[in-house]
C-alpha cells in the first residue's frame, strides 16, 4: 500500500466566533487549511499514508503549518522561503447565518508557495508513492506554481504514480478563461480526475448531466476514472465504461469547509486501500458528512469511525 | 441628506453564555445597547449621518457606551453625569431553549439618563438633522426623561425635522393606562410612527387588523405615516392614503434582540437616503432579518449586505 | 416534607467544546456530575432538602464534587478518602453531530466510591428522611458499593423511608446477567421503581408494551410504583391498580446528559411534596425538559421556571 | 463549637481581564463578594460552620449569591426581596498596574439589602451561635440596615454570642462624622473590633501607634479584645491587659481584594476552635496571605493549606 | 484648539495568549495598531480633536480599523481601496518572557496604504488642524507612500499647520542609507521632531549625548523643537535655545508596544493644549508609562488619569 | 546523525488559570506530557530525529497524545492498548502563588503503560538510533514497565546504542529503597547518567558536593558519563576523567514543569549532533531557560533560538 502525496498551499485560516463580525473586535479562530493538505489529513486519519509538498516561510508560521500537518499524521516534505518576502497566505472566514452567507476574504497573493521550483521539492517522494493529488488551486497561483505542477504530474506519471485532480476552480485567482487553458495542458496528465460539476459547466463549458459529463471528460481527455460531485446531490463515478453513484450522507454542519476536500480524502484512502471505486465513493462521502461536524478545514476521525458512518446511513450506495 | 437624531438609554448588556445560567458561576458576555441608539446604530451602517442625545455617568461605563456607539459610527452627544449618584442602567439577559424562553432582568432604576434636563442637552443637533426619533421607552423612565422627550420633540418641530416615534411598550416600566397618557400627549407630535399592534391593543386600545389600525392612528393623531409591526408577519405603512406591506425576511436567529430597532433604522435610513416607504420598509424588513444573524442588540452591516439580503428575498415586496 | 437522601458515584465530567475533537488540543469544560447527585440536585432545585452520601478522595477533586453539589443546594455526606489510591472517577464527553453520535469515554475504575463500606456512611440521615434513592450504576462499581447498597436500602426500609431506585443499566460496567443478579436482590427492597423499557428488555428479559411492563414489575417484585420510560415516547406509572401516562414535553436540546435524572429528580420532589404519582410524572417531564436547555449532567432551575413549562405544554397530561 | 454568624450586603463583582480597560469591550468575569459573606467563606473554609444573613432580590442574581455562597460552605439565611425594586448591589473592578492603580466602581444604592428589617432575618441562627460578625459597610448602607445591624448585635449580646465588628470604613459610602456616629453607637455592643489603623484615624480621630490605639479603643468603649490592623505592618491585638504581634506573611498577589476579610475569617475560625488570640492572629495573617494568591473576593482553602503557609513562614509570630 | 491630524498605515496585530508561542495551535488575540493612528488615539484620549489619513482595503478589515479608531475618538478620513489587490497589513507579535525577546513578524507588503496618491486624500483637514504628524515608518512603505508624505507635509505648511515628524527607523522596511536619503528631504518640512536617539544615530551618524544631538539637529535641519528620546533614560526637548528634560514615569510593563506613540500623542496633544514643551514632555512621559500598562498597541485613558500619574511620579520633570 | 529513542509515560495533564483552584468551578487547559516524551520533543526542536515509545489506550485520548507528540515533531511508535481496561494517565497541576506552592495530583495508577510488554514495542528502532533515554519514572509505574524498561536498555547496549537515565525519583510513586534497588540494576546498562543531587541524596544516600557525586557516580556503575543536576545552580558533568560546570541560564518563568526534561532533551540533541559535553551542557541550559518562557510540559523552540538564548547569557560557560 503505497503512499499519498499532495502539493498545494496551505493557509493561516482567521475567523471570529459564530455571530459575531468580523469587523468588531474580539479574537479570532486561528487554524490551518488548504485543499491539498486537507485531502492528504483526511486520507492519513483513515490510514493512509500521506505526504504533503508545498514551500512555506521559515518562521514560526511556516512552523505552524508543518505542526499542524502533522498532527493530523501528514508528513509534511516543504521547501523553506527565508527569502525578505516570505509570507504564509491567509485567509478570513466568517461564518454566516440566513440571509446572509458565510463570507470569506483572502489575503494570499505572493505567499512562499508562488515562489515554489521544481528544483526545490523533494521528488524522491514518488519512488514510494501510489497517488499524486493536486487541484486547480494550485496552477492558479501563480506561473512558477503552474509550472511545478506540470513538473510534479509528469514525474508522477513517469514513476507510475496515480495522478488524480480536483477541477477546484477558484473564481476569486483567474477568469474562466485562464483556467480553462491551464486545465487542457494539465488534464492529459491525469489518471483519475474530481470535478464539481458547477466548475465543468463554468470553465469547460460542458452540459449535460454528471453522468454524460463523467464520460465525456473520460473520453475528452482520456483519463481512466471521473468523479463528478454535484453537491447535495451526491456523486457520479465513471470508469472503465461503469457508472457508479453515490448520495450525500445526512449530516449536521458545524462547519462546511473542507467538505469536499474531505470527499477526495476518503475515495483516494480507500482506493490506495485496494478497494473499487464505488467502495471508495461511500467512505468519501461517510468522509465528507464527518468533516461537516467538526470545526476547521480538517476532517479528524477514524476509520471505525467512519465505517460507522456508512453503516448508519440507509443504503447510501445505489447504481 | 440632513442627519438622523435619536434620544434614549444605553445600558450594558450582561449575558452568560447559551445553555449556562445567569445563577451559575462564569464570566458574563458585556456590550452596550439600548432602543434608540440602536436605531442610531442600524442607520449608521447604513450610510446614514447618526447622532444620539442622552445622559451618561462620567466614568468608566459611560465612557464605554460612548466607544461603543463611536465604533458602530454613531456620534454621541451626550450630558456627564458626574454626581455620586450616577450610573449606567445595565440588564441581565440570559438566552433560553425551549420551553423556557429568553429572560431579562432589567436594572436601570435611577440610571443617569433619568435625571436629563433639556438644558443639558445639545439643541443645535437639529440645524443638521432631517429625523429625530425616540420610543415610548424614554418617556417610561422618569418625569425628567418625558418632559425633555416633549421638549425635544417641539424643537424638532419648529426646526422641521421630521419627528419619529416607536411606541415601544414596556410593561416592566409604567402601566398601560400610564403609557397611554403619555402616548397622548406625545402623538401630538409625531410625523411618523412605528407602532407594534401588540402595543397598540394593550395600550390604545384599538382592535382590528393592521390596516386599519394603521389608517385610525395616522387619522386620530393627524400622522403622515405609521407603520404598523405585527412581529412574524411583517410591517404594514399607511400613508397619504395609501397602504403598504412587507413581508418578513427569513433568518437564522442568533440574537433576537434589537429586531425591531433594526428595523426601524433601516427604514429611517433610506427614508433619509430619498426613498418611498415601500422601500424604505423593505431596507427595514432586511436589516431586521440581518439583526438575527448578529450577536448583540446591535445590527452590524453594510448597505451592499442589506441589498443582497434583499435580493435574496423572493419578492418581499408585496402590495 | 422530609428529606430526599440519594447514594452513589459522582464524577468529573471532562469535555471539549462543540464541534471540536477529544483527540485534537485544547482545553476542556470541567463539570461535576452523577445519577444520583444529579437527582439530587434536580430535586433541591424544586425545593427539597436533598442529602447525598458518597465517598470521595480527600483532595481538591473531591472537594470541586461536594463545591459543586451544595451550589446546586445539596448537602454532601461523605466518606473522605485519604488513601494513597483515593481518586474521583472521570468521564469524558464529546459532542457529536450527526452522523457521529456524543461519545463518553469512561475512567472511573477504582475511584474512592469503589471502596465504600456501610460503616463509613452516616445512616442517621434516615431519621429526617422521607425518600432514599439509588440506581443500578451503584451496585455496578464494585462490590462493596453493591453491598453498601443493600445496607442503605435495609435500613431505609426500617426507618420507613420509601426506597427508591432507578435500573440506569449501563453496558460497560457490567453484562446483563450480572445486572440481572444484582437487580433480583435489590428490586426486594424497593418501592419506587424507575424502569427504562430498554433495560427492562435487556436485563429482565420482559417484552410487551410500558402498560404491562409496569404491572408486571409492580407484581413479580411487589414494588408499590413502577414507573416505565420510554425516550420520546414518555412515561407510564403503575400503582395501586392504576396507569397513569405523561408525555415528553418538548426542548431545544442543548445538553442531553442527566435527562433521565432530571426526570427522577423531578417526581421525587413533587411526590416528597405531597402530589400524587400523576401531578410527579408532570413535574419529572418538566424537569427533564428543562434539562434539555441546560449545559452540564444538573439541572438547574426553579420550582416556578417547572411550572411555567408545565402551563405552556398543551396537555401533556393523558390518561 | 459554635457557628459564626455574619450579616451584610453582597454584591456581584464585574472585572475586565487584567491589561484590558473597562471602557473598551469585551466579557466579564463575575464573581459574589461583600465583606460578612468573605469573612463567612473564608472561615468556614477552615472548617468553621458559618452562617451569612442577609437580603437578596428574589431572581437569578439573589440566587446566584446563594449559590456561591454554598458552595463555599457558608449557610445562607436570607429574606427575599421580591418587591419591584429587587436589586443585587454590583461593582465593576478594573486591575491596575503602576502608575495607575485598581479602580472600583460601586453601583450598589438601593440593593434589596438597605432594605432589610430585623423582623425578615431568622434571630434563632443565635441559639447556636458562637461568634457574631458584621462591618462598618452595614449600616453605612442604609438607615434600615443600621437598625438591623444594632438589633442583632443586641440580640447576639442577650444570646451571650461574642459580638465581632471590623470599621471597615468606605469613604464612598458616608463622611467621617456619619461614621463616627454610628460606631459610636455600635461599638457599646462589640466584645472583639477588628480596627484598621487608617480608619481609627481618619474616624475615630485618634493618634498614637497601634498598641497604644488598641489599648485606647479597648478601654474607651469597653471592648474585651480589639485587633488593630496595619496593612503590610501586621496586626497587634490587645485583650486581657496583654498585646500581641502578628507580622504579615508575603504573598505574591493575584488579587488584593478580600485580604481583610480573610484575616479576620481566619482569626474568628481558630478563636471558634478554641485557640487563643495570639495562635488566632497567625492563622489570620496566613489566611490573607493565601487570599492573594486567589482570583476573586473569598479565600478559597483547606485547614491544611493554612497550617502549611504558616509552618513556612519564618516566625511570623512575635510579642 | 485645533486638530490632530496624523497620515500612515495601520495593521491588524495578531498575537498568542503570553507563554503560548504563535507556531502552536490556538486562538490569536486581535487588535488594530499602527504608529501614527496610535499617536492619534492617545491624544483623543487626552481630548484632542484627532484625524488619521490613510488609506484602507473596502473589506471587513478595512471597516474594522475604522471601527477601532473611531472607538477611540478618532475621525477615519481614508481613501477606499476596493481594488482586487486591496489588503490590509497584518503583524504577528509574540510575547516573550527572559531569555527570549517579543518577536514580530511582518506580513505588511503590498497593503492597501502603499498605492496611497494624495489626490485620494482630504486636504481640507488642514484647514482647522493644528498639527500635522506622520512618521518615518510611513515613507518607508512604498515611493507611493513617501510622495504622499512630502505632499501632505507641504500642504501642512502652506496652511500653517505645524508639521510633526517621529523618525521611528523600521529596519526591516529599509536600509539606513535609504532612510537616510528621506528624512533629509523630509527634515526641511518639519517644525517638530521626535528622535529616538538610536536612529539618530543608526541612520543620522551623529554622535554626542542627546542634549547636543538635540541641539546639532534643531541646527542642522532648521526644526523649531527637538525631542530626543532615550529609552528608559527619558527624553530631552531643545526649544528656542533651551534644553528642557524628562525622566521616565515607572510603570509595571503589560504590553510595551505602542509607549513610543502614547508619548508623542501625549506631547501633541498637550501643547495643543497650549502648554510649553517641558509641560508636554511631562504629559507625553505619563502618557507612555499608562501605556504600558494596557493591552494593545494604543493608549486608553482619561486626561484625569494622566495627571494623576503626573501626580505620583515623583519630581519626574527636571531640567 | 542517529536517532534518539526514548521510552516512558506521557499524560494527560489539566490545569486550572492561574490564580483559580482546582476545587473551584471552571474549564481546565488539558495538555500532554512526560519525562520521556518531554525529552523527544525538546530535542526534535532541536533537530534531532525522535522517537517515543510507550502503550497507549486505543481510544480517543491515546490518539491525542500521538497527534500532541507528532505536533511536536515526534514519531511515536505506540503499542495500542484495546482492553477494557485502557486509560491514558492524568495529573492535575494547580499553580500556586507564594505562600502556598505549585501543585500536582496524579491520577495515573493502572495506565496502559504499566501492562506494556517488551515484545508489543517495535525493538527495530535501535537499528537507527544513537541514544536511547529513558528515567527513573518508568521502573517505578508496574514491574511490566520496570522489566520492559531493562529490556530496551539491554537491547539498546547489543546495539550499541548509547543508553541514557535520568534518576528522576518519585516519592509518590515508589519508596527510596524500592527506587534503590531498581536504580542499582538499571544504572549497570547505562552509558550516560543525569542525576538530580537530590535524588543521589535521597535514593543512593551519596553526600558530598556535585562534583564528587559525579566522580562517584562514573565509579561505582561504570558510566561514562554523569551530569549531575543542582536545580538553580546549574549542573556538573564528569566525563572521562574531566569535569565541567554550566550555570543556569536566567528566565522569567511562566511555566517550570518540564525544565529538567528540555535540560536533557537540549544534552542529548546536542550529543546526538556531535558536540562535546561541555557545549552540549550549554545547549542544555539554554533549552531549559526557554521551557521555562513557555506554558506546558513541552519546550516548544529552535535551534536559532536556543543559540541566541545561549549567545545573551554572560559566560555562562565555565570550567
Amino acid at each position: 500500500m503505497g503512499e499519498l502525496v499532495t502539493f498545494g498551499e496551505t493557509m493561516l485560516r482567521l475567523s471570529p466566533p459564530r455571530g459575531q463580525r468580523l469587523e468588531t473586535e474580539g479574537g479570532l479562530d486561528a487554524r490551518v487549511g488548504g485543499a491539498e493538505s486537507n485531502v492528504a489529513a483526511a486520507a492519513a486519519s483513515l490510514g493512509t499514508q500521506a505526504v504533503w509538498l508545498s514551500k512555506l516561510p521559515e518562521n514560526a508560521l511556516g512552523r505552524r503549518a508543518v505542526r499542524s500537518l502533522r498532527s493530523h499524521g501528514v508528513r509534511p516534505e516543504v521547501a523553506w522561503d527565508d527569502s525578505e518576502t516570505a509570507r504564509l497566505g491567509t485567509y478570513y472566514l466568517e461564518y454566516g447565518a440566513e440571509p446572509r452567507g458565510t463570507d470569506v476574504i483572502y489575503d494570499r497573493a505572493g505567499a512562499s508557495v508562488t515562489t515554489v521550483r521544481p528544483e526545490e521539492l523533494d521528488f524522491t517522494v514518488f519512488e514510494t508513492a501510489s497517488v499524486f493529488h493536486t487541484t486547480g488551486i494550485t496552477p492558479a497561483l501563480s506561473e512558477a506554481a503552474a509550472e511545478t505542477t506540470l513538473e510534479l504530474l509528469r514525474a508522477a506519471g513517469e514513476a507510475n504514480v496515480t495522478r488524480s485532480f480536483d477541477l477546484n476552480y477558484r473564481s476569486k485567482l483567474w477568469s474562466t478563461s485562464e483556467a480553462r487553458e491551464s486545465y487542457e495542458s494539465v488534464l492529459e496528465h491525469v489518471d483519475l480526475l474530481f470535478a464539481p460539476i458547477r466548475d465543468v459547466r463554468a470553465v469547460l463549458d460542458q452540459e449535460g448531466d454528471a453522468e454524460s459529463v463523467a464520460y465525456r471528460l473520460a473520453d475528452d481527455y482520456d483519463i481512466e476514472t471521473v468523479v463528478v460531485t454535484r453537491g447535495e446531490s451526491g456523486s457520479v463515478a465513471y470508469t472503465d465504461g461503469e457508472i457508479c453513484e453515490q448520495d450525500v450522507i445526512n449530516a449536521e454542519t458545524i462547519d462546511a469547509i473542507g467538505t469536499g476536500d474531505a470527499f477526495v480524502g476518503g475515495v483516494l484512502a480507500e482506493l490506495i486501500a485496494g478497494s473499487d471505486i464505488e467502495t471508495a465513493l461511500s467512505y468519501g462521502a461517510a468522509a465528507a458528512s464527518l468533516k461537516r461536524t467538526v470545526e476547521g478545514d480538517v476532517l479528524v476521525t477514524t476509520r471505525e469511525e467512519v465505517e460507522d458512518a456508512l453503516d448508519q446511513s440507509t443504503g447510501g450506495i445505489s447504481r
